[in-house]
């Protein structure tokens, strides 16, 4: 029995609307989820999260692991409590962030010895125990050690790691050890389809119940990125809740979802609202640009969020000018409840067999903001380390 | 008529409870203002204030003079709509900042040329624009233009500083042109009784509506405080509210109260909790002391905040290790709470005849920091500069 109900699929696209069943309730799909790595969505209290709509987010084994131990955690009985967070939690096995945050890797089958990025200490993390400690924070859906390569690595690189990832996940499962815990695979193979292809369809013989899409958005040309996914999701089993990872940026979602995908996850909102980007239906906006000095109405006048209800552009603008930490949290609000009114549309236009013509108008409004993506990602994988060989 | 009403006065102290009409709605007195330099509480939403019980704020002219501009918020309607608040508002001249912050400074019976702390730009204000200036922003009690004189110096800088307080004070009465706001004095004289005594009195031949205490708790020993509170307070008019500018902290407004004070002022309740130190009915506490860690109790058990009642000080704890901007968030929502607490309870044991009893027991179980409060108000008066002579 999946743990994905689908309520609907298109015809015309591979768009669908479903309910995916947690331990902390029900999750309408597709969904986006904010990211809280450290057990806090940065600037908002777990209440703003739940009033602005969401019913699931993201944390991170790496980062709770570090900081404040998974024994800390487990003490307090859990990650929900820990946070107050009653919603549905998914954690990343932290497999992208030892690649991309630790400044020192060995790699072998048995798996990584890293140093943390917060003071240099030495830590060895396996598959065993990086369910057990996912196991631990106690997240409703938590996610196979994978390894992670640069954008760059050539074909025989992106097919070790991949195979790595394979020998991996197959441990993950092994160890895994309480059910009501979901453990997802990760699907690896970089650009390279007939990887993505091998990896989908080793993956699915070992009947996860759910699986994700690694590695992708990393700086590759987006038509790649929407060829990649639509190749992997085809070798995927239809009846499974598919995770599309680190995607966040709102016509990839449109995107992605287009081609079957119902969760995604990434930093992009939140990240971007704290350096003064914000959402809106025609694009990204630039609230530190002078222009909204004396701009007396709301970021976006057809938004419900407590940003734009109660304060105008002008004193988002000197919020940030002043550099006053309220400005990074108005804008948080404003971007994750532009998600979720995204996602709440994008479901109800899948609902009312709606979702081509949703994304063709979309997506003639939204100019997306490339360059600036590419910019970002490229500051992101500036700080990942090729993997020691041995 | 004055815009005090007293309701009780107790017969064994100076503490009195009382009503403060303003513009904005009647503020019950004794009443702690919370700063809003730039037009924001810091870290939270004017709804948030109010929601801690707040009715008057206290925001900056010297810091809205430079940023966005006086000009600015007068285009936007004034500052209760800019930042949305529709509580009192009280703004000081600028007086102490254009002394305390900014790099140059040329002072003249005229007023003062001083340097922006931001970009080091050349400005001129004189009594008369610093009263427009605060009509402008529309503030429900404004300030006179007041010179500030360094803790350390002598007699005869401090009464040169105190008659040039005195000149300005009668200028700004002259250009204050809206009676709707309330345009206070600044009682200046350093730590010298009899200079107090004179500035009382000729600011009392003035007739203004309120009288405030300048240039207090700077790093002068507390008794000397309390003294000079009492003797300034005892040469000033019964009838109209007393404010003491820029004390806050707990054991020093109850002393205050107990001399007559009505108004407080002060960014220590929220710029210590920034730092981590939060205030319980003991004393202050550390929250990033190792021993709150694994603490799965909230900071403390009997306070009814947002923060408490929802989050542990083990999560506090976490969040202020992890430099996650929640926490400052979390610990502002507490510190802010004691204090309003600390109002109300004042008051009421005011209005039921008990003060002097809950004053003895306050100051029992509160244990005052004073090596803590001297070190930050050191560092605070470490950017003083001596006025330039001429």
């Amino acid at each position: 029995m999946s743990i994905l109900d689908l309520t609907k699929t298109c015809t015309d696209t591979q768009a669908r609307a479903g309910e995916l069943k947690t331990g902390h309730g029900i999750v309408p799909t597709p969904v986006f989820c904010p990211v809280g790595s450290q057990a806090t969505v940065k600037t908002l209290t777990a209440e703003e999260v739940k009033s602005l709509g969401f019913k699931m987010i993201l944390c991170n084994n790496y980062h709770l692991y570090l900081r404040p131990g998974i024994e800390t955690v487990e003490e307090l009985d859990g990650l929900h409590r820990f946070m107050n967070w009653d919603g549905a939690i998914l954690t990343d096995s932290g497999g992208y962030q030892v690649f991309s945050l630790s400044p020192l890797i060995e790699l072998s089958d048995e798996g990584v010895v890293f140093r943390s990025h917060l003071d240099g200490s030495r830590h060895f993390i396996t598959p065993e125990s990086a369910t057990l400690f996912q196991e631990k924070l106690g997240a409703d859906i938590i996610m196979v050690l994978d390894e992670c390569v640069h954008i760059d690595a050539d074909y025989d690189k992106v097919e070790k790691a991949m195979e790595h990832t394979h020998l991996w996940a197959k441990r993950c499962l092994d160890a895994h050890k309480r059910p009501a815990q979901s453990l997802f695979a990760i699907v690896q193979g970089g650009v390279f389809p007939d990887l993505r292809r091998r990896s989908a369809e080793y993956l699915t013989s070992l009947d996860f119940p759910g699986y994700a899409l690694g590695g992708l958005s990393l700086g590759e040309a987006k038509e790649v990125t929407y060829n990649i996914i639509e190749e992997t999701v085809s070798h995927l089993p239809k009846d499974k809740p598919c995770y599309l990872m680190g995607v966040g940026a709102p016509e990839d979602i449109v995107e992605g979802v287009s081609r079957g995908i119902d969760i995604f996850d990434c930093v992009l909102p939140t990240r971007v609202a704290r350096n003064g980007a914000l959402f809106t239906p025609s694009g990204r906006i630039n609230i530190g640009n002078s222009g909204y000095k004396k701009k007396d109405v709301p970021v976006d006048s057809s938004c419900d969020c407590y940003t734009c209800k109660n304060h105008s552009a002008a004193y988002i603008h000197h919020l940030f000018d002043a550099k006053e930490l309220l400005a990074y949290r108005l804008a948080t609000i404003h971007n994750l409840r532009f998600m979720n009114n995204l996602m709440s549309d994008i479901r109800q236009a899948i609902l009312d067999g709606k979702f081509a013509s949703f994304k063709s108008d979309f997506l003639n409004n939204y100019k997306p903001t490339n360059e600036e993506v590419r910019i970002e990602q490229k500051k992101k994988w500036i700080e990942v380390r090729h993997p020691k060989e041995g």
